[in-house]
This record gives structure tokens, C-alpha cells and sequence, in this order.
């Protein structure tokens, strides 16, 4: 199958439950008192976002009960022995998680916008936002709670849910931490990446095999089906920053490097000796011209960095579709698999 | 038994507790990596800081126990079903949120002082508070999923705390909004309290009645005792800012009053008539005079609004203790009807 009808297999499956995914998180998340605040929190998960991470959690529910989809009602949904959840409440969940991850970090960061829309501090304040925040981590963790099924299942998605919001915060403090930092190595750079994205890819899907009563062996290769492909996608962030055309990017091409933000190309790079400081020195994002990033990039090719990071992306891909044979053959775990191809190559 | 033997009863009981629930601080947050996040998790915990709501959680936990406190470790504490949970950890969980939530106010509000130390985004930064406040949320979580115990019970902890996790965020919403009110019924102000401060004593309290197993109604009891001695102490608070001496108080007395800052007692003054806004309209903290305060507060006790108030935190008081009734009478007990005339006699 062409890369073409994978990405739109994919966004079909993403388009065909996006919408129940966003009634779900109207039911779960209603507007209440105060409202102001209760808007903040919805603003947001309203401004748009695919719904990757709650598409890949009914996806696994999807795949395991390994029945008609047409059958299914994701707020009863079957587990594999027999009992029923509210599989649609497990992934408003880990949206809302994303929505709180992605509100904070917009303070942390100063960005202005986010989704197309001011970023939530940049429309209403800084306590707003964090309050939102706080107000959605709390929220998550609530209709987590009740999801109903097995309460030890229960109990360790809420364990899982709260290691990994951990680890996210970890990821990010590392994150801050590594811009100080003249001696960063490859492998530091992936576990950030692990911690600051891919943890949360992990329990998005390891959470529905948790709660849908999966076997052990099933649970912990949803996780690092999550861990691998999540890091694959951050990876490949970084090698289509220099490599799709703005246009296409929707932003400047290169403009990682412009901003002199380090990525596992640039940590290649510097260990194969190659001055990155001094590979766009002189430019900004408005100066820069396209024939400064295409020789930019020459020399990070030719130092093999970016072959080593999309080579990297691949692997990791590849590793996380072998995760997936723990899973029954259907529909459901073929799309498990596209959408893992998807995340390395996404057209923006 | 006089105030005064009352509390001193209080402090040794905290006192008693405070150094094993700071030891088992550490080790449920250990100094992990990134450092410097883990420091600024820990830097306000270790600035000092009552344990005022841990040393309830662990009473509840002994009240129920009912047997000789000598013979009870924490750590593998006797349910009254015959189990064993952590109840330290729950207690260390409490701590845990009421520190995330006093680092995230101090941003909101914008206080540069805590516990008598700097607060955290002024010894660190905005970006490293915020995160800190995030890494203790998840944190609290974590430590109360592995209490152990039955499963539904740990369960039925997180939802109770993450249900009061969002009400904290509420009332700090609430409380910032009312700042842009002028028509605050006493009645609205009372719902803030309740869910800014209160329902987190909730919590304190009726966590370890549902993790021992007790019965529902002891757990209802315990939740309603949280509930109406933490709003006690907190009408309590703004009658000491009025009436207890600066040097006790540690701050000017009147302060709130100066800074126009709305409570219970200029509610019910407004109501009365009262001309609040020129109470002290031409003062300041460093120009008030003590011959201007006794004026102020003389026409808000002509008002009734100060008995108003001293009454309405006796009278929540009395039925706080009423609901330890619920409880087996021993020594634990006592101490929790101890706490709660505590809360609304503190010489601070």
C-alpha cells in the first residue's frame, strides 16, 4: 500500500471518530460553575487538534474486542472477560491530560498561539491559564475514576495516568534544562523526548488493554507500541523541520535551527564535528533565505545526521508495528499499524 | 479544660507526628532526576509548615484503629476490615497537594513570600514553579494509588481526591473573580471557602475513614467534620485580622481591611449598611494608625458583623465535633475535637 492510501486510511479512521470523541468530552467535561473558568479549560480542545491519542485508545479497545466496530458502544464497551467499561470516558481522559500539557506549557514557553487561536494565557491571563490547567489535570483524573469495570483495573490506569503525567513534567524540565546545556548527548535528547511526549502516546494506548482486562504481555506492548511510535514522531518533527517546504510546513522550514533549538540532527551533527552554531549564525526567521537553509542542510546530510535520525524514526516505527502482534488481526490493529506510518509521515 | 490546654494538647500531638510525616515525605517524593525540579518540589515542604492535615488524616486513622498508638505502624496500618494500608502515604498525599496548590497561588497571586521563605517562582522562576506545581499533582497521585489495602477503596481515595482537586481549582476562581464584584452575598463568599480551603480538611479526614474500610456513614461524618472546621478556620482568620494584636499576628492587623480585600465580616457589614469602603479608604499598610483600625473595627462590631461572624465559626465548630460521634472514643478522637477548637483559637 502507498504512503498516500495508509495517511488516508488513517484520517479516515481519525474523521470518523472525531466527532464522537469531542460529544464525549462535551458530556464529560459540561461547562460548570465558574464558567469563565470551565470556558478556559474547553477553549483549547475547541480550537481543533486531531484527536490522534483518544483515536489510538479506542483503536486498541477497538482492536481487542476483535468484533463488528458497527456493535460497539464505547460507553459500554466489552472487555475481554466479559465485564464492560466506558472506554470513551479513558480517552476524553488522556485528551484532557494533552489539553492541560499543552496550556501549560504555552506559559512555560511564551507562546502566543496555539491550534490556529491565542494560546490560553494570551486570551485570558497567566492565572487563568494555569488554573485551567490545574483544573483540567484534576478533571482527567476524575473521569477516570469512572469508567467503570474492574476496580483494580481501574485503579492502575490511575496509577499509570499519574506516572506519566510525571514523567511528562520531567521531560519538560529537562526540556528547559537542556537549552543551558553545551554537552548534550543523543541519548539524553531521546529521553527527553521519551518523557516529554512519548509517555503519554504509551498510555493512551496501554489503558484501554488495562481496562479492558487484556493480559499483561498485551498491556506492556501497547506501552511500548506508544513509547516507540511517539518517539518516532517527535524524531521525525525534527527531520521534516528542515526537509518539507514552508508551505507545506506551515511554518519556515529550518526554523529549529534558526532558533538554535537542539534536536538529535543537530547532536549528530556536532559529534561528527560539524560547526552547527555556525550554520545559520547570521539569520533570522524573517531574513533567512532558502538557499542559506538548503546549505544548511547539505552539510547536516552530508554528515549522515539526518539520514541518521529519519533511519532512527524508521526503526522505531518498525519496532512499534511488531508490538501490535499481541493484538488480534483486524481492521482495528491494521489501523494501529497505518497510524504509526502516519506519525512519520505526516505531510506538514 | 481551658484554650489554652486545649492547644497545648494540639501542638504536642502535631509535634509528635510532624517529624514521621516529614521523614515520610522523603521517602515518597525523593529527590529524583531532573534535581532541580525535584529541589523546587521540596523547597516549600521543607520551609516548614504545620502538617496540620496529615496529623488528621493519621488521627482518623488512629481514632478508628482504637487500640494503643504505640503499637501502630503507619506503614502498615490495621484496617477495621482486617487489612493493612499506608496510611502514611495517604497522609504524605495530602501534604503533597496542599503544597502544589499554595506554590500555584503564590504565582496566581503573585505573593512573594511563603513559610517565612522566598515562594517558589521567586527563588526559582515562573516556568520552574508552575512545573513544580505539576510534578507534586501527579506525585500526590502516584503515592495515594500504592497505599494498598482493597482496591476499591484506593479507588474510591483518588476520585475523592481528584473531585477535590477541581473544587481547590473552583474556589481559587471563585475568589479571584469575587475581586471584581461589588453585589458578593455572604452566602457566595461561603461557597468560595468552602471550596478553596475546606474541602481539602475534607479530604484529610474522610481519606483514611474510606481507606481503613470504615462504614459510609463514617466516612460521611469524617467529610462533613473536614469540612466545617476548615471553614471555621477560615471565617476565624478573618476575624483575628481584625482583632488580635500585630505582634501576635505577625502582620498589621486589619490588613485585609486596608487592602479592601472582601470577607464574611465586610459582607454582612454591607448588608448592615455599612459604609465599607471608607472604613480605611485613605490608609495604607505602613501609614495606618492603631487609633484608625479600633475605629474601623468599632463600627463593624456596632455592625454585629464581627460577632457575625466569631458566632458562625463557633457555632460550624460545635457541629465539627458533633460528627465525631462517629467515631470510637479514645484518645484520637479527643485530639480531633482539640483540632477543631484549635483552628479558631490560633494566637497567630
Amino acid at each position: 500500500m502507498t504512503q498516500n492510501a495508509t495517511e488516508k486510511r488513517v484520517l479516515a479512521a481519525i474523521g470518523q471518530r472525531r466527532e464522537l470523541i469531542n460529544d464525549g468530552i462535551d458530556v464529560d467535561l459540561p461547562l460548570a460553575d465558574p464558567e469563565r473558568l470551565y470556558e478556559a479549560t474547553r477553549y483549547i480542545l475547541e480550537a481543533g487538534g486531531k484527536r490522534l491519542r483518544p483515536t489510538a485508545t479506542l483503536l486498541v479497545g477497538e482492536a481487542l474486542a476483535d468484533t463488528d466496530p458497527s456493535e460497539l458502544d464505547y460507553r459500554a464497551f466489552p472487555t475481554v472477560t466479559g465485564g464492560e467499561v466506558d472506554l470513551m470516558a479513558a480517552a476524553v481522559s488522556i485528551e484532557v491530560i494533552q489539553s492541560f500539557t499543552l496550556i501549560h506549557d504555552d506559559i512555560m514557553d511564551d507562546d502566543d498561539l496555539r491550534r490556529g487561536v491565542k494560546s490560553v494565557h494570551n486570551q485570558y491571563d497567566t492565572s487563568t491559564a494555569i488554573l485551567a490547567g490545574d483544573t483540567l489535570y484534576s478533571k482527567a483524573f476524575e473521569i477516570m475514576a469512572d469508567v467503570g469495570g474492574k476496580p483494580e483495573n481501574t485503579l492502575e490506569a490511575m496509577r499509570l495516568l499519574s506516572s506519566t503525567c510525571t514523567k511528562i513534567c520531567e521531560g519538560q524540565s529537562l526540556d528547559v534544562a537542556f537549552e543551558s546545556r553545551d554537552d548534550l548527548t543523543p541519548e539524553e535528547y531521546l529521553e527527553m523526548v521519551e518523557r516529554k511526549t512519548a509517555v503519554l502516546y504509551g498510555a493512551a494506548v496501554a489503558i484501554p488493554a488495562v481496562l479492558l482486562d487484556a493480559d499483561q504481555e498485551i498491556v506492556d506492548a501497547m506501552y511500548q507500541y506508544g513509547i516507540e511510535s511517539g518517539k518516532a514522531f517527535q524524531i521525525q518533527d525534527d527531520v521534516l523541520d528542515l526537509t518539507v517546504p514552508s508551505e507545506e510546513l506551515g511554518k519556515q522550514r529550518g526554523s529549529d535551527l534558526i532558533e538554535n533549538k537542539e534536536t538529535l540532527i543537530t547532536l549528530h551533527a556536532r559529534q561528527q564535528g560539524v560547526d552547527v552554531d555556525g550554520l545559520l549564525s547570521q539569520s533570522t526567521i524573517e531574513s533567512v533565505t532558502e538557499d542559506e537553509i538548503d546549505a544548511a542542510v547539505e552539510k547536516l546530510e552530508d554528515a549522515g545526521s539526518i539520514e541518521y535520525a529519519r533511519e532512527m524514526a524508521e526503526d522505531l516505527t518498525a519496532q512499534s508495528k511488531e508490538r501490535l502482534n499481541a493484538l488480534p488481526d483486524n481492521e482495528a490493529s491494521d489501523l494501529l499499524a497505518d497510524l504509526a506510518d502516519y506519525l512519520i509521515s505526516r505531510g506538514y
